[in-house]
């Protein structure tokens, strides 16, 4: 028996999810995933992490022989939970989170937590991806990007990544053409312009929902919209050191 | 009767917390505060938004004669909803959080609440200003700081910041010397070393509860640790770009 490299999974979907179960199918033939994910949708959840609660996790039989976990936590608190309480001496090579119903671009990343999954393992030290297809559907086809989930996760596991970087990845949704590539990209400088719909409870009572508007004014072919709109797949380096190093010397100069 | 400019107040330990309190009186003599804070506590909600759920607000008589609300949402969540439902065609002229109790150097800011809802200012446009102090005490002394945040505040109001820019601002605990300064820093390569204890339900289920060490390895004095430590403020610049653009070449060179 070869001994596969062990790859922490998780996502924000949620356990039962199609995305993660096709994340982990297509990384059993070369590594060891053990999955830790959330028993509940845990969208939007950026990184959030529970230390007001406790936190329980339960063995998952959803993955037949696959060793699996649903956890009450957020992704953040799945990767901890798996790195901390689960392997214990067991040591994972890398962390893989999604695929995510619906992309993460832009300053999505802020409020992902597919992307908060991959930026705590990165924080524990480990190589991580964060994998986002462009289709909210529960029933979304993935089966274009499987080839590629395979060839990215396998060039991370062969050559690590930068100390403090995990990599944002976003796939387009299956169109009549082919995927045209990969671009390593930036993240583009375009926003969601929320308003609320105002509603009112059964009772009477006035409640406000969320929604918005995803305007993207940046002009820039470098960008990761860019190149999910033309349908590449954008790769995203991403850090956790929010540091803008621009801004000192301004700062410095001021006198408070 | 002259108009002060409109500053949006949030935090993420709730609206009754004392750091909330300290940070609207601090500024009344020179803004209008607008008061919209979680109606429970929401510390280490990272940048969670909610989507899934509604999202319900009530005016507040907690502060008087200041116009506040509170809301059953994240802290990124209150900007949303003060920007876009509250203020409709009124004009905030920035955005402050906190002041939290407890600090939020390092990769802390990651996790906070406090520097989520100062960020959604920054990505809404507004200069921005977390704020938090080195003591989880609810009652913890605040009277060393009030001069600062006045200061900090005014001097953003005044100047702006850069676009994207939110400034992570933490205060040391009241100590015998007064604090030594303000110092602009980098955000500290530390993190938190997690563990989990676990525990048992009456009922003899089985739970775990977040636990962990702060450990700080980054030797540099130009850290907002360094800084803390050693009785100065630090004001830290952070953005909601977490290209790590300095790994693009690297990635550029693969073959995938």
């Amino acid at each position: 028996m070869t001994t596969k490299p062990i790859i922490l999974v998780s996502n924000d979907d949620g356990i039962t999810h199609k995305g993660l179960r096709v994340l982990v199918e297509s990384i059993a033939s070369f590594a060891e995933p053990i999955v830790v994910a959330p028993n509940k949708p845990q969208s939007a959840m950026g990184h959030a992490i529970t230390i007001h609660y406790p936190i329980t996790i339960n063995k998952s039989h959803l993955f037949g022989s696959i060793e699996a976990y649903e956890c009450s936590g957020t992704p953040a608190d799945c990767i901890k939970v798996a790195k901390k309480h689960i392997l214990k001496e067991r040591e994972a090579l890398m962390v893989v989170s999604g695929v995510n119903h619906g992309s993460n671009t832009a300053v999505s990343v802020l409020y992902s937590g597919t992307m908060s999954a991959a930026i705590e393992g990165a924080l524990e030290g480990l190589p991580a991806i964060g994998f986002s297809l462009d289709n909210h559907g529960a029933e979304a086809d993935f089966s274009h990007i499987v080839d590629y989930i395979q060839r990215i996760t396998l060039q991370v596991m062969n050559n690590g990544l930068p100390k403090g970087v995990a990599l944002n990845v976003n796939f387009p949704n299956r169109q009549t053409e082919p995927i045209k590539g990969i671009r390593i990209a930036r993240q583009a400088n375009a926003y969601w312009s929320d308003s609320f719909v105002e509603r009112e409870t059964p009772a009477g009572r006035p409640y406000l929902w969320l929604s918005g508007e995803f305007i993207n004014n940046d002009h820039g072919e470098d960008t990761d919209e860019w190149a999910l709109q033309h349908n590449y797949i954008s790769i995203v380096p991403c850090m956790y050191d929010l540091t803008a190093h621009h801004a000192m010397a301004l700062l410095n100069s001021w006198t408070f």
